[in-house]
């Protein structure tokens, strides 16, 4: 993981949706490249902020307030978003797939306090 | 700096190269966007990891190797680099500006441990 990086090319190996690969790693923190298709599941990140950055496609960040109202943001295409910790959320990619970059703690698991179908733990995940 | 970043947008609010702007925090990291021209100055990081991920152009990352070997990684549009904590490095865009996205620590100084009329302190980095 030591040379240049091309997010679209290397989005290419990824074969499924919300299954990310890990491809950078700086700080304590992972840099990953992920596919989303149709929705993910509602989940949290006690301690960790995680930044979506959207390289193809469109991504609908559904979010959840302390009160349980329900808000969309949309990230499109060279936009980011960066969901703050503790903050309920669900990803959905709705005509097709999105393809983004994720930057998050190494410890950060992916469906966060819930177990999942879609769970993979921080250890499991691969690198390309 | 709660919302939706548009990388390409954000960045025509940057008026001078080498002048990187904030635009997001997470995990004690910033997201910063900045232009390049022409031939930054050597420098390292003591400590910090960067990551440069190119929005426009094409940025010649000069990099010196600890018995000062000189090479160069040439990362495009759609790609990223990370230079190791440590590693003498010097950032130039040779054809016009190349604009970057940048991954750090907020500790992390924009020239490192030299001081040089492109030095800004961290605190003294704007918000966009």
């Amino acid at each position: 993981m030591s040379g240049v990086v091309n997010l679209r090319t290397t989005l290419e190996q990824i074969p499924e949706p919300w299954v990310p690969a890990i491809v950078g790693e700086l700080n304590g923190q992972y840099v990953k490249l992920g596919k989303a298709r149709d929705s993910y599941v509602w989940h949290h990140h006690e301690l960790e902020d995680e930044l979506f950055l959207i390289v193809q496609g469109e991504l609908h960040i559904h979010l959840k307030d302390e009160a349980g109202a329900e808000s969309v943001v949309t990230v499109g295409e060279g936009e980011f978003y960066i969901v703050p910790r503790g903050v309920e959320h669900k990803p959905v990619a709705r005509d097709g797939e999105a393809h983004f970059l994720l930057f998050e703690p190494k410890s950060t698991r992916n469906t966060g306090n819930v177990d999942h179908a879609y769970t993979i733990e921080p250890g499991d995940l691969e690198c390309l």
